[in-house]
């Protein structure tokens, strides 16, 4: 019985953990400015203090805290200015009570001083001596020597995505190259005797390939690279070839066929060829995206992924379980998402978990999701969509003002 | 009075608005398939009916839905099979009462048919003909002519973010070029003689320079590009020439100076002489971020900011008036954005805007922001946060359990 063999997502994604694991998976050294949006593949720890020294957070006089106790705007305290900081000179001389030295934001804090006062506080009284009218507590306006990083301390974590904030973080630590996760290579094959390239005009009876195009800016948006795309004829020798071929470089290979049983039991039967492991996911239980494959070949550590025809179950499928896996072998955090309150009644399929398209709405302090009503594989339902929501298969559908889980597409 | 001068965020967003207008803003032509994150800088209107002619969502017999009516499992209707439909073919044959025709997923739909009963509930009774055992309504599991897609049909807007269902739906109307607003070309100068560049080792009072990596980083992430990185010693001839040039081939000039009030004279100054408008803004009402100083030179059509020394300060500044001033002349729709519930009471600066880090934890079907301690200027309050809240300066602070509005960072 075909049936009983339809993988759930689920179980779909128990098996390339444990079939594929994280064979696919290399690393690579990158330059740290280069390595915006790329996944940390090692713990960075820190080998310094930053920073380094004690620095003042305002332009002001840095003071010994106890001598400005009782002052005030009408009752200053006078001290004497021994010193003057300059950006980026150590300070040489030590303070002792009833003195300070000026020190410019981020300059260093002299030893002896445990405070500063912002110059706003202040006032020169004569060319050595300054008025002080405020009281101010001990460390105030000082960062710390190490209060940023300390040596030794875990600064950013395996997994992470190299933000803007990450790279400050490296590059104050000078870190000026990281150990990061090699995106896979990819080769994608669309096939099928009506595709004609985009940029003819289809005779009657075919469509244009949009397959092809589409797989390969999801694999570019989520950092992986493409090393080959192909649109070849519905024809089970050139396709096992490109397959073999492919192989050899790609650590994944995303066939791309018409939806009809026919061609997909072309795609499986090739896959059971040429993978060691042969096809292990044989049609999910999703909607869309029924006509779903995933293989392996151990000998050449690829992924084989039998994507549906339909442009829009293919673009699901593949954010759903090849990122998915792309992220859980590289140790991301799962992708953010938004709760809303569905604007409608709509029903579910049953038996099958339902990848259901919807528009966002932000009211207030709340946002709504508009389910995207349109027969599946319609192209435009997906550039209506800002996320999808999935809905369990022992669910029969959602109820108007029930609160779901956005993620975006 | 200095203080009077401040601009509150809305007040220098207004200013950019006014003042610098569209005029950094150009266009180009890009190839579809390296549109990908880019913004698209026209409406695009379809030339074709997508699909082109009407197609099967499923494997089976195309026919006419009239003659199906009282079909049951215990009661076929017998069907004349007189043509079987080729994927990419044109459908030649019109059916008429009594007859069907074989049609594979995405197959054309020949004349007269009106639905298409799916292989699983037929068989075929002898060669010629096929038993089906269901009774199908008007329409099913076709998708008409235009369906996806009307002739002249607004498909795509203006301002869109190019994501892979555009890119797919582009290609299947046959658009291999797309006009999108050419990224603003970016000179970053990070200015102070305490920095040293991030590979070397700073003597005691020195520290690394974080803020032109950041800020590089943080253009890239926008989808912006930088063509100048310059890190500069304190010095007003040396920055002024280096504007100067910079202004020719910039259509944004960063300068990211120490926050000491005699710094951000000098580049307010510089900025003065060599930009026709001078400077606009000096001095934000935002906690971090009052050393920012926003001008426009008419001439070269150049945006010049300075931003806070502070790296925190200086990223959430980037990203509140310059990213913004970006998406908003782009026509992007606003940052999606996630609202959540405070875990702690925290105050806020009294007379001015305060930007909070938060981290984001999802517990059940809500969102929890945790703020973010520790002195602000630390570039760990910023690898730890996922976002930040805008907390207005007619607020005194946030209680806990009220929900506000992040957004991720």
């Amino acid at each position: 019985m075909e049936l009983l063999k339809v993988d759930t997502i689920a179980s779909a994604r128990e098996k390339l953990i444990n079939i594929v694991q994280n064979s696919t998976l290399h690393t690579i050294c990158m330059n740290l400015l280069s390595a915006h949006g790329y996944i940390l593949s090692k713990d960075i720890f820190s080998e310094e203090q930053v920073p380094a020294f004690r620095r003042s957070t305002v332009d002001g006089y840095a003071v010994i805290s106890k001598d400005t106790v009782g002052a005030s705007e009408s009752m200053p305290v006078f001290l004497e200015v021994i010193d003057e900081i300059v950006m980026g000179a150590s300070a040489q001389k030590q303070i002792h009570s009833g003195e300070c030295v000026y020190v410019p934001t981020g300059g260093m804090i002299p030893e002896g001083a445990d405070a500063v006062v912002m110059v706003e506080y202040c006032e020169m009284f004569d060319t050595r001596q300054t008025a002080v009218y405020i009281s101010i507590a001990h460390g105030k306006n000082i960062v710390l020597e190490g209060e940023d990083i300390k040596k030794g301390e875990l600064v950013i974590k395996c997994g992470t995505i190299i933000r803007p904030q990450e790279i400050g973080a490296l590059a104050c630590l000078g870190i000026t190259e990281v150990d990061v996760y090699r995106p896979w290579k990819i080769t994608i094959i669309s096939t099928g005797d009506e595709l004609v390239l985009p940029e003819h005009k289809p005779d009657l009876g075919k469509i244009r390939d949009i397959n092809s195009y589409s797989l390969y800016a999801q694999a570019i948006r989520h950092g992986l690279e493409v090393i080959d795309l192909k649109v070849l004829k519905d024809d089970e020798l050139l396709l096992k070839q490109a397959i073999i071929q492919a192989m050899e470089q790609s650590d994944l290979i995303i066939i791309s066929g018409g939806s009809s049983q026919g061609k997909k039991d072309v795609t499986n039967k090739i896959i059971n060829q040429v993978a060691s492991r042969g096809s292990f996911t044989h049609g999910l239980a999703l909607k869309p995206g029924k006509p779903t494959i995933l293989g392996y070949d151990e000998n050449t550590k690829t992924l084989l992924a039998g994507l549906p025809g339909h442009p829009v179950a293919a673009i699901l499928v593949f954010e759903l379980l090849i990122i998915w896996f792309w992220k859980r072998i590289t140790n991301q955090p799962l992708e953010k998402s938004i709760f809303a309150q569905i604007t409608s009644n709509f029903a579910s399929a049953p038996g099958k978990m339902t990848c259901q398209l919807v528009q966002l709405i932000k009211q207030g302090n709340q946002y709504y999701a508009e389910p995207i009503l349109g027969k599946s594989g319609l192209i435009t339902t997906l550039t209506r969509a800002d996320g999808y929501i999935l809905i369990n298969q022992n669910k029969e559908g959602i109820n108007k003002g029930e609160v779901v889980e956005v993620f975006f597409i």
